[in-house]
This record gives C-alpha cells, sequence and structure tokens, in this order.
C-alpha cells in the first residue's frame, strides 16, 4: 500500500518521460549550449489580466532537483543509457531565471518566467515548471476577482483544500488565494508551512451529533465564547438562528464573532438574520456565507444589497471552476544565441529574450509592451533576474507584502480591467525590433 | 523558501481548522461514541455514473496519520488547551471502513466510503478524506468516459502531468486514469511509485533546437529507432510527415513507431497523414492525437472516421474539464446508534448505517438499491468492510486487477448509460426500511 506523495527526494522524477528521452538525444549530440524557454499565458475570454504566483515553489525545486541512487536505478530499467545516467547523478540546475514578481499583474502572451540554461537542464525542468506555476495563477487570479467583485471590502477566507485536486493543490490555494488578498484560510497545515492566519467555524455534523440544535451551539460558544461562528441552516436557518441566540443569553454572553450561513436564498436569509441580529442588539456580529461562492455571486451579492460580511470561498476558488486550466506553454525562443519559434496554427510564439515594459499614466496602468531583452523602451521592466547559475540571487519578499503588492496593482488598473463577468481582451503591443525578429524567422523558413 | 509538500510527517495538519475545533468540543463533553459518515456524490446532469477510485491511498492515511511534536506545538500556539493536545500526542485512527472497492461503479446518493469510528477521530479525518478521494474519481471516470468514446479501441495515454493542479493531482491523475483504462502515463514518478508503463514521445523544442526538422528527427530516431513517434506539427503538418519519412529512408529503418499531431484540423490532417503512410509502406506507423483532446473530441474524429490510433489526453483530463468539482459530501449519518439527518434545501442526507445493493439482469447492470446495513435485499452488497479497528483487513488488489475490474464493469452497463454527450440521470432506489427512517426523522424534527 502506498500514497504516492511527492517529495523533495523524488520530486526530479516528477517530469513526463519525453523531458529525458530528448534530454538523452542532447547530450549524446553535445547540443548543451545555452536555450531560452519562456513560460506565458495564452489569451483567453475569461480572464482580462492573472495575478503572478508560485514564484517561491518554483524556485526551491531548481534550487533542489537531485536525481536519487533510486532515481537513476529505475531509469536504468527503463533502458536509459550510462552517459545519461552519470549525467543525471551529478544534475544541478545551473541557469538563470528572468521572472515577473509574485503579486505583479500579467496579461496574455507575456513571459512570466524565462529560463536561460544548457538545453538539457531547461527541457528536464519543463514539466515541473508548469505544474508548479499554472494552478497557483489560476487560484490567485480567481482569489482577486472575488476581491474585486466584493470591492475589497468583503472578509474572504479559503475553505477549499477538501475540494481541491489534491494535498498539494489544498496548500497552493491556501497559499495563492492569500496572495490574492483573503483573509485567512481552514487549512491547518497551510497555515503553519506559510504563516497564514488560519480561521474556521463549525459543520453540520457538530449539530446533528447533539440531536439538538440549541445544545450543540451552546457547547461550541462555552468552549469559544470570543470565537464563535454559529452554522445556523442545518434544519431551518431562522430558527437555527434564534436557537443560537437563546445559547447566548443562557450564557450570559454579551457578543458573538456571527453566524455562518450556507444554504438557501442568501440573499433574502440574510437581511432577514441581520434584522434579527440587529433588533436583539448583536450589531457586531458578522454574517458570513459559504455554498458555491465565487466572485460572480459576490457580485451579485452587492448588486442586490446582501448585508453579508464575509464569504468561506471553497470549490469554485481551489479549482477555479469557470477557468479550471490555463492554456499556459513553455516555449523554446533561443537556442545558442539563434532566436526560434514554431508555426504551428494559432499557437504561434514570440522568439528570442524578451523584457516586458510596462507604462502608467496618472497612476493608472497604460500598457504593456513585449520588446527584445536590451531594448530601451519606456516603463518599468516586469522580468527580473531572481536566479543566477542556479541560486536565488533575490531576497524573496514575505507573503505579507505580496499579498500588498498584488491589492496596490490591482488598484492601478482602469476600471474597464475590473468589470468582472465582462472582461476585455487585453493583449500587450509588441515593439518594432521584435517584430523585425518575427518577421525574420517567417521569411528563413519559407 | 519553502516548497510546502504534504508527506507522511505533515498530512495529519492536512485538515481543515474546525475539524479540531469540533473534535476539541466533543472531547471536553465525552462525546466520544461511535460516529458513522458517509462519503457520497450528489447528482449532477454531466454524468451518469462515476468509476471510482482513490481508497488505497485514503486507506494509507487512516493506518499512518499522527500528530508529531511538530503538529503539537503549533497547535498549542493557536490556542487548542493540553487536554486535547494529549489525546492528539495518542491520536490513531480505530475505526471501521466500509468501502466500495475501487474500479467499481458508483451512482449519486449511494454512500461510497462508511466511516465508523469514535466521533472525534471520525471528525478529523473528514477534511483529508475528501481530498483524497474527489479528485481520483473525477479523472477515474473522465478517463473511462474517453474509453467509451473510442469504444476501447484507441490506445490513451496521460500526458496531463504538466497541466494537473500540482505534484499531488499529477500523481492521482496518472493513477486513476490507468484505472480507467488508460494504456500508460508520461510521469515517470508515477511510473515508478505505481508501476504503470511510461510512455513519450517529442516536444516542439526538441525540433527548435535543431533549426532543420529533418535532423531533429534523424537525431531522435537514430538514438529511439525502435520507438520514435515524430511530432510533425512544429512547422506545416505534411512537411513534418515527409521530413520524418526522409529520416527514416536515411536511417535505413524498416518501421517506426509513429507520428503525432497536436495542433490543426486533426480529423483532416489524420486521413491524409494516413494516406501518405500507406502508400509509403508504414502501414503499422500508428497516429497519435494530441491537443484538448477529452471524450466529446474523440467521440468526434470516430463519428468522422478520423484515422487515429491513439490519443495523448493531457489538460481536459486531469482537471476534469467539463466537471471541475463533484458536488459530494461526508455527512454524519448516525451517533451513539441513532440516526440523523439535515434538512437543508435540496441537501438532504439519508441516515443510518447503509448498504447498497446491485441487481443485474441478463448479464447487465439492472438496479441499485439503498437499503439499511442489516437488510438482506437482493442483489450484490457494494460496500464491504476494508478497515478494521484501524487496520486494512482486505487484500488490497493490484492496479492491473483494478482496471480490468473498471473495464469489465462499464461492459455490463446497458447502452443508455454509455451515451457520451447525452447522459441520462439515473439515481438508485432507496428500500422501504430506509424510508421510514426517513419519515420517522422528518416527524420528530417538525
Amino acid at each position: 500500500m502506498r500514497f504516492g506523495f511527492v517529495n523533495e527526494k523524488n520530486m526530479a522524477l516528477l517530469t513526463d518521460l519525453y523531458e529525458l528521452t530528448m534530454a538523452q538525444v542532447y547530450l549524446k549530440e553535445n547540443r548543451t549550449k545555452t536555450a531560452i524557454f519562456d513560460f506565458y499565458i495564452r489569451p483567453t475570454k475569461k480572464r482580462t489580466f492573472f495575478l503572478n504566483a508560485g514564484l517561491e515553489q518554483l524556485l526551491y525545486y531548481l534550487e533542489n532537483i537531485k536525481f536519487t541512487d533510486e532515481d537513476i536505478q529505475y531509469l536504468k530499467e527503463k533502458g536509459f543509457e550510462d552517459f545519461f545516467l552519470d549525467y543525471l547523478k551529478n544534475f544541478k540546475f545551473t541557469g538563470n531565471i528572468y521572472a515577473v514578481e509574485e503579486g505583479e499583474i500579467v496579461f496574455p502572451n507575456e513571459p512570466i518566467v524565462q529560463v536561460e540554461a544548457p538545453l538539457p537542464e531547461a527541457q528536464i525542468i519543463e514539466t515541473f515548471l508548469i505544474n508548479t506555476l499554472q494552478h497557483p495563477i489560476l487560484v490567485a487570479t480567481k482569489a482577486i476577482r472575488c476581491n474585486i467583485a466584493g470591492d475589497f471590502k468583503k472578509i474572504l477566507v479559503d475553505f477549499g483544500l477538501r475540494r481541491a485536486h489534491g494535498t498539494d493543490a489544498g496548500m497552493k490555494a491556501a497559499r495563492a488565494s492569500y496572495i490574492g488578498g483573503f483573509a485567512g484560510t481552514s487549512n491547518v497545515l497551510a497555515g503553519k508551512e506559510y504563516n497564514i492566519p488560519i480561521v474556521g467555524t463549525m459543520a453540520h455534523s457538530f449539530i446533528l451529533s447533539y440531536f439538538d440544535e440549541e445544545k450543540a451551539f451552546e457547547a461550541f460558544a462555552k468552549q469559544y465564547p470570543e470565537n464563535t461562528i454559529f452554522l445556523i441552516d442545518t434544519f431551518d436557518t431562522i430558527k437555527g438562528l434564534k436557537n443560537a441566540l437563546k445559547a447566548v443569553k443562557k450564557l450570559n454572553m454579551k457578543s458573538f464573532k456571527g453566524v455562518r450561513l450556507d444554504s438557501g436564498d442568501l440573499v433574502k436569509l440574510s437581511k432577514e438574520v441581520r434584522k434579527i441580529l440587529d433588533e436583539e442588539g448583536y450589531k457586531d456580529a458578522k454574517i458570513i456565507a459559504s455554498g458555491s461562492i465565487d466572485e460572480y455571486k459576490i457580485k451579485e451579492h452587492i448588486e442586490k444589497n446582501a448585508p453579508i460580511d464575509g464569504y468561506g470561498v471553497g470549490t469554485k476558488l481551489v479549482v477555479s471552476s469557470d477557468l479550471p486550466y490555463l492554456d499556459c506553454a513553455y516555449k523554446l525562443v533561443e537556442y545558442d544565441g539563434r532566436p526560434v519559434m514554431k508555426f504551428s496554427p494559432h499557437k504561434i510564439t514570440l522568439p528570442s529574450k524578451k523584457q516586458v515594459f510596462r507604462q502608467f499614466e496618472n497612476g493608472k496602468f497604460k500598457e504593456d509592451t513585449v520588446g527584445l531583452y536590451d531594448e530601451n523602451l519606456e516603463g518599468k521592466p516586469l522580468l527580473k533576474k531572481v536566479m543566477e547559475n542556479g541560486k536565488v540571487c533575490i531576497n524573496l519578499p514575505t507573503l505579507e507584502k505580496i499579498k500588498e503588492k498584488a491589492i496596490n496593482n490591482v488598484k492601478k488598473l482602469p476600471k474597464q480591467f475590473l468589470n468582472i463577468g465582462n472582461e476585455i481582451e487585453y493583449i500587450p503591443s509588441i515593439s518594432e525590433n521584435l517584430k523585425k525578429v518575427v518577421e525574420k524567422l517567417k521569411e528563413e523558413i519559407k
């Protein structure tokens, strides 16, 4: 019986077979000169922009990737040759990484991470790199969209661990949603590992196990007088609220944290519940809602003036339900100083080592231009060297700082970029010099 | 800098905070009698049935869950009390598990896993249990649907690791898709951990790094004469095929494994490619397609007679793109011998310890009835005791056996259950005795 956990010891094998078979040929043929690969996102109608996340985990992988004797043995059994296995035994990632910082906004077609490394190295890390970046970007973007929908006024917490796609997705969702401006997570391990506030209420099973709703509330509130959020919809929401208030009164509590609604017409119920809470003098008690929450639902609630103070956002956040995958790519753009590009239909890549230049006007985002790396264009360059010769060469910011940056960045976007449900398509410009490289390559291929 | 991997040592903390806060109250109040919880899936219009998977990983977790000193220290800092931390120090799962086997078909509302354990234990394991089961069921179901669409005649392989939601999802997708009848995976670590065949072709970057398509093909085929599948769409698919054939001829190869198409009109291109391959005498060379493949696409290709022999199925498989989450639940159904149920709108649970009875007619599936566990109804009982007092009490089948069973099971479904794109809604019957329990509880709650 085995679980199949991925960890520091076996992560080097978490790769597609073809990365290794190709690398074996590269080694055999001495094709080990410097390659540059771009990681970028292709346009989608569902998102105007993305919030970048996941870089720290990528850098951790690149600094620590190592093939163990057990890995080598397995690959030997699968037919890999000794010269290649010897290479893998001593494998280290020795390249440079140019990346957009976490918490920065990115647009389609912009390089988010550029890898500059000997071809076999850059190839071997491909699969893990995409795997490590995609999901955090999806979730951080979904999270900040929930915040945009709630006008940054709602308390948002990640309740998604149970419905995340496996253990690692649960961890990444907690971290990425925190970057996207969430206040905390229900995931205890993520709280410990990333130093994120952990939060929670109570489950229906708690109430059912007591058979008697009032008794259940009383038991919970007695244990956590400062911290109780009553889940009031197990049988009937308004009756549930009344039972919660009975428990509060019986315990002589002057205040309590709030109530959670998890089913039914949340707009209607929240209005009724707010009225009763206010009438009974519990003006500070918050109303938290959960159950199929996402940015569209939050927007709807705001439009209908639902007096909901915060949300537990679960499933739809962690699986990014309306866009469960990014059309993202990791493409070779230069080998041995020579730019390259692919011409498959609708899948054109931008050649060469590049830089993204971001311009602002009156404090608001104006436009991005993708140019050649050594161009001197107007605007703030987004790609920074974050790893040199396989070692991280910057001070990585704390999660708090990344979150702060993310919120600031989003607030610099003009209004039309923030219209949830009516996304505009924005694709950055391409510099004249980069266009020339593309044209030249098109000529060559004819 | 940290990654945040989940492993045997820290998995006990991979839980929602409220499981622990509730458990602390249970302990304080001596509510430690036996509870029964059901894991089941609520109906959806997108699936008629589900293929069960993930049980082995759940059992691994239950046998090995343990809170370390570091975990206890963290929880102490978060305010948990000493009596509860002492309990966690000695925590072991001591309950019984009744479960449907992996590779078995399950329908909405049927208990797939029933946990029978002291209430705090059954509560603490909730989050991990749902996390461990949901994604494998999603992917195994998607995989077998791809096989149904391809009439079990296509070679299907999992290419999804890069787009899976994190590392664990990549591992689970490989295992679950194998259960769903796939032939192998590109995921090398999954190959090693689960003993699944590993497969792969070549990437566009390989060809681009050579600048010259023919040279790239030649280099690859020289290294893997028996095993080369040429990726022919980097520039132009038909020119690519011709370049592949030039390389094959130059190397005097009598045969080669095949070609892969990854873009463009796959129906049209596969027909052109097949014609050329046959004319040139390479009748054994297979055509493999990839790029946005799922069961709907495979069905369309079959209807249009595309001569595609196999598929690399990636993103849409591993994120289960048309249904990226299950509306699944883990609900208390009995405490201390007393049945319980929830009455939230549209979210009614079935009380009591239950059994699922499956009837067949002329070798085909006829119907399922959900009844009480000790009822003696017609049909094969689906739930088996797989864990007793915290120890696995069955011989776990190999993945090969599970896959074999899955395919046999699906072939026993009547045709109307297998109509991809026109799913029927099937919900099992409820026995008279179980109905009586429900009615009685409804009366009590009034």
